[in-house]
């Protein structure tokens, strides 16, 4: 099988023009069959404020209303998308920027309302990995945003780490496939307030003796089952570290598997 | 040589959700290989003013300085595009969204400062046609909206007619290609003051009788010289008139050819 490697960043590296010209940069020369899946975070915040249109959080998740799902769509998929895109050209990656609705690459069900209606928020129902497919065999690397669509013409905003590991499982059929999950940290910590503590391996066994021991815990925990839920659906590796895990003289980050 | 269409809508056709829908069907209806192009127009001028930047036009173009371009990669690239293409996935045209930066698609020169900076305005340098194949051939339906990039990182925004035109040329390395150009008219009037008074065909001989005669003037004049660029170039027809020349039941519109 082929290696195919879905890479994700945050907000953090989008929203810094230096940070993410240094990563196009190191994703640029990243060998191989790739994948970029971006949020956009605060600027969507920033614009929607801008346009007088308050932004609504529970529980770390963006309610989306119709007017926050346009915002979304403008600087997501446009602003955002586009310029990623633009910059991975000159770096000479022949990009293609997408959401969930081109190529009807990711169909969502639009949350159900329980407790709190989140509005236009899509939970991954199906990744079409045979016409993503198509376009790493066209020699295109495919650069998503965090939206997807209900197939019924509503576009639908959804987590881009969840999107990064749904496309992951679906491209697995066809791929060895690993995920790297950039952020800001060097990795998983094994003591919160030592940077340097990095857990370079975690696999189902000794995660539960991490979770019993208190060392994982609060955010990370979903983060991580997130990760296993991946890993047992067939992808092969998960790897959460910084930018520079893509470079071989980093070997500095956590990698996760069974 | 297989048929190719490339049809492209204008800001009247998006500002409308009923003449949107109504045109996406009949595009969705249509058979063959075809290509989508649309502007944003009045979306992009009220949103701008929302956000407090003012639109300046001159001679009919927009000038684009850094924040209006960001208005427009918002709007065309994301909300109108995105929209268009969950859209037509809902009526089972398996659509993709693209800018010029997508693929490597359309590059453009920045428009060189003579009397008037348009700012970041392209014009259109080179379409690359077997890109754009590779997606006509995994049956996917290209949608262009009205920017393009310099392949340095920088988009640029671009004239909808003129990207349709230069993709239809483009292309026509490959297909048997025609253009039809979709606004609010029945096709080029003999009369202006009668809405029915279409001149059903027009080539280079009888051109020139019009334009002698005082027919055709003012605005259609550099309109239909694109479409005589765009023959001379290898594009087979043009056609010009209101969304229902794309059904077999109306046959009442303009269509040029050499």
């Amino acid at each position: 099988m082929e290696k195919l490697s879905i890479i994700k960043i945050g907000g953090n590296i989008i929203e810094d023009e230096i940070s993410l010209n240094k990563f196009l940069k190191l994703f640029s020369n990243l060998k191989g069959n790739k994948i970029l899946v971006h949020g956009g975070g605060k600027r969507a915040t920033h614009i929607a404020s801008k346009l007088g249109i308050e932004s609504k959080m529970v529980k770390g998740r963006r309610v989306t209303d119709p007017e926050t799902l346009e915002v979304i769509t403008m600087v997501y998929g446009g602003l955002v998308n586009k310029n990623v895109v633009a910059k991975l050209q000159a770096l000479g990656t022949d990009a293609i920027g997408l959401t969930g609705a081109d190529i009807n690459s990711i169909q969502s069900d639009k949350r159900p309302v329980k407790d709190i209606d989140f509005g236009f928020v899509g939970d991954v129902k199906k990744v079409a990995s045979k016409s993503i497919n198509k376009l790493l065999k066209a020699d295109f690397t495919p650069v998503f945003c965090a939206i997807t669509h209900d197939g019924n013409g509503q576009l639908l905003n959804t987590n881009a780490d969840t999107i990064a590991s749904k496309i992951a499982v679906g491209m697995s059929e066809i791929y060895d496939t690993s995920i790297y999950y950039c952020f800001e940290l060097n990795g998983v910590l094994e003591d919160f307030n030592d940077k340097e503590s990095i857990i370079k391996k975690i696999n189902s066994e000794n995660y539960q003796k991490l979770l019993k021991e208190g060392i994982i815990s609060d955010g990370m925990i979903p983060k991580l089952d997130n990760c296993f839920d991946a890993l047992n659906s067939g992808v092969q590796k998960v790897h959460i570290g910084n930018t520079s895990m893509l470079t071989k003289e980093n070997n500095i980050f956590t990698t996760i598997t069974l």
